[in-house]
């Protein structure tokens, strides 16, 4: 906690007070968030992008490579090389606890593997479980028939966009505290064969920085589902992107081999938010069919991924416990930026009935539910005074939030001094929305 | 032409050889294959990759940035920027004639661009040209009926690599001096609506080494197609890759445009061959529908490629001049294997009616035709005595070269001293096969 934040929570429920009062707090709200928007602000919470702070503490990233030889010989300045380089691969697997034959590294972005993936599943169907695991057979294209995927909200809207791009239907279910609503999902998926995966951040969700339990992941594992061919994808974007402390995420690899289900999970992570965003190196991880149809088709596109920035991160990282310092170096810097927005909504309204969060326990994000019908006002609101707001409804498929009530806070990239004033007219935003909403003012 | 190469052309035609003199001949020539089989070797003609004294010329290229900052106020460590760093775009301007806006950069790899635009149109379709341009509207999805692109042959495996994956049909068409064979390309597209496109390597053709006219660019422009969303991929790999002399490749975006076909030609280019194969830069150009029915997609996939190769372009060669001088310098490289190839071909072959090929204009391939049916035992004999060709076949779509006759040669990667020893067993290697095949030994 912000060690100058008091944090008294000092708001008074807004659904107990008199019109009389909401008319008073109404017209003090309204004259600071005038106040606010003369400033001339322009600020931005609206994407999950490191601020320079950050950046720099990645500094010497960019120096030149010591060798151009990697370790089994290549030299990465010439074509090849379709998986990684090996050394990446080691890194990878004794961070992750991966083993190097079920991973393909490289490319600048997992999003592009998840999309890809996608697109396989799409074009030319997902590998069926064999039962001697001698014969590789493959279900329809995922385009040729009605395909749903399961979408735990509020959740990292760039998943949906895939989705969406490829016309797969989204299904939103409910994220509890550990995880989606399993009695939900199992339901849905024992039902109806066209529902063919689910989306998954596990560790540190994105936008609430929750993590996943043993036992949802154990279920997601095990689960009895109508589709042969359902699809786990794993996206571990916050792997080592710990705030306060060390959580984990469930092995979803061994659980899903474990239950009989080895080619149900697709594993992705990258270092976009370790190094620098664009210029770090990806991580798809799979069952060895997986991998195998995945590199089929990458053949198609690529002859390799640019080897530089994969021999950088083990020239700059050397093992899996450079990344973990690194990642603490990154963690001091997010906390006080964490604190402040916590802080602030804690301070400014707490209390007041007008909106309700849970603390995430690391990532990127802080998520928020303001009351109904009022997420798109506060964006707005919050526009005319200068600070852009990631979209209401972004966290929801096809950008639809039913109730009109959450927002994405991404603090990571103003300054500290930029983020109170930042938090300061987000939460006038907040109360002015929830206030006309009570006075029925439009 | 190579100093130490006489370039005596001293062969007997062999089709005017008694039995007597082939069976002579070929107990020479076994001799030979075998005393060079004997020194078991380990050498690779097989693909395009620059060799050691190539890539050298390009030190310097990875050298730390001096900014991180592009002119356009662009952090290039941070996220962003789709379509590229507006510096570079202007380089590629300036080398190719191509406006700024009709084109996207970054990737390492144009064939990851090809291999989009291809994904792009199974799934979704091509621009069609609106009369009036207000609206854009789209052919069905080219997965979902039969799609035939043709392929002029030989040509480039991994163009052909591209479609087979996909599952459209590939049509082989005559290469010509000049291009492919216009008058049998314009009977076929004119009948079949089921042919909508046709790979072109413009320039330094893949792997004869031969440019397309004007005239035969104009042709492929303007030509009336029974498909309305026909198109060229106009892989322009080797738009600075002079050998001898510099040739230009017609401008395909300006004749498409002038004919009222400006959603017709997909332009591709990289910077592969110009500093290192992965880590350089690749772009792709087309019309405004077609450059924003790539990006709206591309956002699916990515948040920005790598903009730290597409800094260090511009940094590294500051111009299209500097682009130009330092392709001079490759070329003083490639000239001298090139030398060594065709005059081993010359000298060992000549006259012997058991080899015809053009020499390439430039590029980095050169193409024999060996007599036919003897393709694949050329490349197998190579191979037991430890040189690596390209398959046959390789350059045939389904890697089915129908008269089995045709090797791509790559003489980029060996040292001179290494190159004139599989030169020299090379030569071996198709007199023997040809002796075989007169003699009928099997």
């Amino acid at each position: 906690m912000s060690e100058e934040c008091s944090c008294v929570v000092n708001g008074r429920n807004y659904n107990e007070l008199s019109t009389r009062d909401l008319q008073v707090l109404f017209s003090e709200t309204e004259d600071k968030y005038n106040e606010l928007k003369n400033l001339g602000l322009k600020l931005d919470l609206s994407r999950g992008k490191p601020g320079p702070d950050i950046l720099a503490i990645s500094e010497g990233y960019m120096d030149k490579v010591t060798t151009y030889k990697a370790t089994d010989g290549t030299d990465i300045r010439n074509y090849g090389v379709l998986d990684g380089l090996p050394e990446l691969k080691q890194l990878f697997s004794d961070l992750l606890d991966i083993p190097t034959d079920k991973m393909i590294v490289g490319g600048n972005a997992s999003l592009s593997y998840m999309h890809f993936i996608n697109v396989i599943l799409a074009l030319y169907g997902a590998v069926i479980d064999s039962d001697d695991g001698t014969v590789t057979t493959f279900s329809a294209p995922w385009s040729t028939s009605e395909t749903k995927i399961l979408f735990p909200v509020p959740g990292y809207d760039r998943h949906a966009t895939i989705c969406e791009d490829l016309g797969f239907t989204l299904i939103p279910v409910e994220m509890l505290g550990d995880g989606p609503d399993m009695d939900q999902v199992e339901a849905l998926v024992a039902n109806d064969a066209s529902i063919k995966g689910i989306w998954c951040v596990p560790l540190y969700t994105n936008p609430e920085g929750k993590v996943y339990s043993e036992a949802t992941a154990k279920r997601l594992a095990e689960m009895k589902t109508a589709a042969p061919d359902f699809r786990i994808f794993w996206d571990n974007a916050y792997a080592v992107h710990h705030i306060y402390e060390v959580h984990s995420a469930p092995d979803i690899l061994r659980l899903c081999e474990a239950a009989g289900n080895k080619n149900r999970p697709y594993y992705f992570a990258s270092t976009s938010k370790v190094t620098y965003p664009g210029a770090g190196v990806a991580l798809f991880a799979s069952s060895d069919d997986n991998i195998a149809q995945y590199k089929k088709h990458m053949n198609a596109l690529t002859i390799g991924h640019d080897k530089f920035p994969q021999l950088r991160t083990v020239e700059y990282f050397h093992d899996a416990d450079g990344i973990r310092s690194h990642m603490w170096r990154i963690a001091e810097v997010l906390r006080p930026k964490f604190d402040i927005v916590t802080c602030y909504l804690d301070r400014e309204l707490g209390g007041t009935g007008v909106l309700n969060y849970t603390k995430p326990l690391g990532g990127y994000f802080v998520s928020v539910n303001v009351p109904d019908g009022c997420a798109k006002r506060v964006v707005a609101l919050a526009k005319e005074a200068g600070v852009v707001l990631t979209g209401a409804g972004a966290t929801w498929p096809y950008k639809k939030d039913p109730k009109d009530r959450n927002i994405r806070i991404a603090p990571s990239f103003p300054t500290l001094s930029d983020l109170k004033t930042t938090m300061d007219i987000f939460c006038v935003c907040v109360k002015l929305a929830a206030l006309e909403q009570l006075l029925i003012i439009e």
